[in-house]
């Protein structure tokens, strides 16, 4: 038996998105068939594969753009010419002051992350140790093990406010946010991964205001936000400044083989990206960027994302909460107003048994969801409320989405009967 | 000015990897035209292009192919299909035990050694400090910074064979190879980069019986070697057994923008990759595991590494090593053995100046070489000969290899002759 080193007894560990991308490859690996309701795969829409197999031809047609994706090492931050049309389009549409030098790909939005949190946070030269911030759980489960350290996170617990018609929705507890000497860097998701839940405007303006009061940055997770993929069913207003630092994925356009993360920051964030990138890496992959490269200098990314994913996710979201609804009628339930993302956040109040409990009696079943208790990373106090939610991604087809939410109704309402 | 965490600091110091990617970046965007003699680009050869192009174009043709190179998330330890084939053609070929559960891949061969050095060694949970030993330098660059610790890598002189015709070779110092408990791992690179050197079938015997007997693995970084790309000059025979970890690249077959490497290993460090994988980047790319996987499962690539591959870099190493000879006449150098790998390693006995300050002066004249200095991680005795030596890559275009090869000749006789 083997002995790792510290670093490799803590990256090694079972962790949540260990058991999340083991249950998708199992899944997606056709072995047997299981209502997949669990990872974060995007949909497959024909629309956008078609366009990107056209788009990807169109590369493989000229020898320079060949190369540029395929045959030669791209530049320590990422390949240049996607970095300047892509600061363009912001420049253009936002009106962000910003160049390729405030652009840096990364493997993965993940990656990205990894670099990001370890850059600003844990020890520090001299002796101190800061923490990331995460400052509305719950939040998106890969945060939780990024750092070299134990203890790199820490996190507030959000406000609820109850409507109706059994949704619900996370806020800011601003009263309760404070950043201390101690915090690197604040981090939200948005749309968030889990809840689906969109910060308000107001909410982030919030965030940056307190953030840049003690000098330091306000990550931005944008993975399914604008301009692309655009997976934002509500009215809000993408924010840059010098002092955010967005973080934005290829994946939930569709293209998750990619493994490309964008991260638009102040040029000395991005140069430091670079030099990670290098040593950890050497570079990193060209193909999305050379794949996306004429969509985003044309501009016609905005409206792909605007007109096919945008309406796509909004259908498929309202189908799903109509099951929800349908499915779980005359049981205790919320669910959280879906407002982006591809997940809706179910909330079982009471329920007798624990969401990890749930989730094991659902995968018996050939029903993979996510228990919600992997979704609070840095918040240490005690919460009944993070054992009462499970995630349920409703991208995958449609009559899997249905069946699934349907045997969710029957296990929940047989855990409720046994109180 | 942001202050940067202990590991920010570490990770963002000006290495030697960075600068070569700089330039590299640089010179490939086409600013303005210099001799890139410096990083490992491989070369283009067009019938590969049009190779790799059709079978790209077959996976775009079908809608399976394309969801699995780009649509979907593969297994942590990387793209299931791929993995079997791979171990099935070395299974066949070779003999070797192993299966899909003995492959990972990782986001290029520099993700997999950043985690390979950094399971294998750094602190200890007991308090105890390990480090990879290299045991012949010069050895790889990319090696220097990996570790999360600075101090993690330790290092053995070569012994040094000359022969009549001005070339050299390095050996393994069999008399002081002593492996004692600080190490965690020993790693060679196999044709070295950035010698040429390829240690002979004894040397690695020897070394795979230093490690057994420690019980620490060794590390084979086979990036040029069989059976792809297979830029082997020697006839050496290829091993692996559940103590060797081997990791190899898609890179050198010509398609560094993929950034995909590939780890032959024990299950045990198969699985730990495979968590790391999930925990730092979620999941490896697929574009490199679906383009190629015909080719494996099929053989083919066996045949394209040895009668297209091979022949080629013989025919431009030996192009190369006449116009070194050539240009050089007259001056005290030496050359080393050119065995494999992309690299002409040279050595300038007593040369005035260091290697350093012949690369800035190279650099003024668009001639990009690299420093040997950079070569030899882990050394810490004085030795003279570490700034006696560039790496000379020799896979770009002929006309830029040959003037560069003709200014390094001058800038090295006028230095020579300012003694």
């Amino acid at each position: 038996m083997a002995k790792w080193s510290k670093f490799g007894e803590r990256f090694t560990r079972p962790t949540g998105a260990r058991q999340l991308m083991d249950d998708l490859g199992d899944a997606l690996s056709g072995d047997h068939p299981v209502c997949m309701l669990g990872g974060g795969n995007p949909a497959h829409i024909p629309e956008l594969e078609e366009l990107f197999s056209n788009e990807l031809r169109r590369v493989l047609d000229s020898e320079s753009d060949y190369r540029r994706m395929l045959a030669n090492y791209p530049s320590p931050a990422g390949e240049e010419r996607f970095r300047t049309s892509l600061a363009e389009l912001f420049a253009r549409e936002y009106g962000w002051q910003v160049t390729a030098k405030n652009i840096a790909l990364t493997s993965g939005s993940q990656a990205g992350f990894f670099q990001l949190f370890n850059l600003l946070a844990g020890p520090q030269a001299d002796g101190s140790f800061k923490r990331i911030l995460l400052p509305v759980t719950p939040e998106y489960i890969g945060y939780q093990d990024v750092g070299i350290r134990a203890g790199m996170l820490t996190a507030l617990k959000p406000t609820i406010e109850e409507f109706d018609d059994r949704t619900f929705k996370y806020g800011l507890d601003v009263d309760n946010l404070t950043v201390g000497d101690d915090i690197g860097a604040l981090c939200v998701s948005r749309p968030t991964n889990p809840t689906g839940n969109v910060l308000s405007d107001a909410e982030i303006d919030s965030l940056i205001a307190v953030a840049s009061a003690q000098g330091v940055p306000l990550i931005i997770d944008n993975a399914y936000g604008m301009p692309f993929p655009n997976i934002v069913f509500t009215e809000v207003k993408p924010v840059w400044n010098d002092n955010v630092i967005m973080c934005m994925s290829m994946s939930k356009l569709g293209l998750p083989g990619l493994r490309t993360g964008v991260v638009v920051a102040s040029e000395e964030i991005i140069d430091a990206l670079a030099s990670m990138n290098s040593v950890l890496s050497l570079a990193v992959p060209s193909v999305g960027a050379v794949l996306l490269h004429e969509l985003v200098e044309s501009g016609r990314i905005l409206e792909i994302s605007k007109n096919i994913i945008q309406p796509y996710y909004q259908q498929r979201v309202n189908a799903a909460l109509e099951w929800v609804h349908e499915s779980l009628s005359g049981t205790d339930y919320r669910v959280h107003r879906p407002e982006g993302a591809l997940f809706l956040w179910l909330w079982f109040p009471e329920i007798p048994i624990s969401s990890n409990e749930l989730y094991h009696r659902l995968k018996a079943r050939d029903v993979l969801v996510l228990s919600g208790h992997h979704f609070f990373p840095g918040l240490d106090e005690e919460w009944q409320h993070r054992d009462e939610c499970i995630r349920v991604t409703y991208s995958q087809d449609s009559e899997s989405v249905r069946k699934g939410i349907a045997i969710i109704a029957e296990e929940v309402k047989r855990a409720f009967s046994e109180a």
